[in-house]
């Protein structure tokens, strides 16, 4: 099953789930598969192509329940029947009620044996994604910033290129590459003119990317919208109607939001991208962005680079401004901490836990 | 002498030097000492007590240069001469003019081979407090704060009560625990009124405390006034001098400070405490006096505690208050970073390299 979660992760299947198989015969790997992405067969396709006759009697070990139902592919369950699998072990059930026990149920009823459950606390972080968005429709949201040991992510003139270091901004750029949609508040679309794309070695990703305005007023070089790939402005219901007309005709896909207070929701612009298929979105600030979408409950996880440096200043901008929390036992929790460390600079990761009272 | 510096962790020898001394013979460890507190006889005395007539010919190791002058207790390499030693392996030179190399020249013209350099850097990091005081004349300053992931140090509405979890709290009461002094500002002192003294298991240690205070107001119930130990009250030159009278009848010492700006200046508080025979100094906040200690350039070395908490909010309190760096190019940076996990809590210490421009 390691081996399987470890093919798994080669695939970028959005909207389809990661999932690695391997089959084992006598003791012995006679067949590996991973599903690449979305419209290419599945895992469990791959590695009976692999394995070829020696399927038969064998053992599947596979990340996923297998799909019973013809979508693009027909359903593995037939597949995995029809070449002589003795036993299935599977990490976890497919959440997705298309699916969901119903491959067990098909597979079981042709006499294979099916055990549910190995690995599965991996298996359910590697899909991570993919459950939220199957079991609530809403994309699963990370929320990442960059800044110094004091939480300030500028200096107090606005200085914030590049507070981490080349290897915290490497990693943030795989971040990237792992995500359906990048989002960013307008105002750091304005100042910093991001591109919005992940770098990875020499080969560029192009998520979807959405720029967060009320107005709806930008400079008229809008670096994000020039890229390959789909550019969305997500603008309040107030926006200026001639400023959305043009980035249209630049390019840009138009969204209305709803307001949350008098600010566009992005609990709203989730739903939506969400609805659009988007199984994962990344929110990069800045420090009102992230502010509301922590006040809107919309993060999942966070992901905070610190660079070992002090910037101080009671007016620089700190990570996440807004309200904030009355006290600490109304403010946002932080559970599964991990760290990493890219030379000098720390990267702390953790699964938000919001406060039952009021937040913000 | 790895045993030799693990032996002189063991000491609590302010003003004088953490030493540890071990002696071996034929490939044997026949002697072990350290300098338990000031006062006491040092090291070598007691490794070479212990050792007895097996020192005759054999091998010290040092984690010092052994001292060659009477102060309150007769010189060492006097000591190790009589024994008979052959060769000493010292860690490093003694810092101290009264001593630094001479009493490596006392030992070699007593035909005694000496070697210098063995584990030096970890030698140098046990005793950077007695190193600093003794070629500078001022105390090594730590500064800590315990803050959330966003370095919020409290919330919108004051609250800091308790931000970190009890291992975070344990571990920074034995820091408090291994300084000389304590040193708070006045809201600090007014609002939380701490005891500023060391809780280490069933122990009380008390360092001496100091208070920061520009005005020299305070109510009446200052409880770390009523600990034993010294308290310093460190007040601006303005202060008033009725509170002073007041402060200085209930126990406390009362110290002028230059000023810096219109507050009383932390350096000027360092070079004192300095001359008072202070090695190490800890700061402890608030946002201001931290501020402060990084603008006067006291701080050597910084240990933040992150909860896994979101605070938010602009006008929550930050880790370092003041006006901050102009850009990231001016900020402080931290080298040396070093982590440590307790439960959820992470602590991120560093030393502190002040940038050549101007800060804050």
């Amino acid at each position: 099953m390691r081996l399987a979660l470890k093919l798994a992760k080669r695939g970028r299947t959005s909207p389809n789930p990661m999932v690695g198989a391997v089959i084992v015969k006598n003791g012995e790997v006679v067949g590996e598969g991973y599903h690449p992405c979305a419209g290419e067969p599945h895992a469990e396709v791959f590695a009976l192509r692999d394995a070829g006759d020696r399927a038969k009697d064998a053992v599947m070990y596979v990340t996923l329940e297998p799909c019973c139902h013809y979508g693009r592919t027909p359903p593995c369950t037939e597949a995995v029947i029809r070449a002589g699998i003795r036993k299935v072990y599977a990490a976890m059930a497919d959440p997705d009620t298309k699916v969901s026990g119903k491959g067990f149920d098909v597979l079981r009823s042709a006499g294979i044996e099916v055990e549910c459950g190995l690995c599965e606390r991996e298996a359910r972080e590697l899909n991570e994604a993919y459950i939220k968005h199957r079991s609530t429709g809403l994309p699963f949201v990370i929320l990442k910033s960059a800044m110094s040991l004091d939480g300030k992510i500028a200096s107090r003139t606005g200085d914030s290129k590049w507070i981490t270091n080349e290897r915290s901004r490497a990693f943030a750029h795989r971040i990237r590459g792992g995500v359906d949609a990048i989002v960013v508040g307008a105002n750091t679309a304005r100042i910093d003119n991001p591109r919005l794309t992940a770098r990875l070695g020499s080969k560029v990703y192009y998520p979807t990317r959405v720029v967060i305005t009320r107005t709806g007023d930008f400079p008229d070089d809008l670096g994000f919208l020039h890229e390959p790939g789909k550019a969305i402005i997500a603008a309040s219901s107030c926006a200026n109607t001639e400023s959305l007309r043009k980035l249209e005709s630049a390019g840009a896909r138009i969204v209305t939001l709803k307001d949350h207070g008098d600010q566009p929701s992005i609990a709203d612009l989730m739903r939506q991208l969400g609805e659009m298929g988007h199984l994962s979105v990344l929110i990069e600030g800045g420090s009102e962005i992230a502010a509301a979408a922590l006040e809107e409950r919309v993060v999942d996880k966070l992901i905070y680079f610190y660079a070992p440096r002090i910037i101080g200043g009671k007016s620089a901008v700190g990570a996440v401004g807004g309200i904030g929390a009355e006290n600490i036992a109304s403010s946002i929790s932080l559970e599964r901490i991990r760290l990493r460390r890219f030379g000098q600079d720390i990267a702390v990761e953790g699964y938000v836990v919001y406060p039952n009272s009021c937040l913000f």
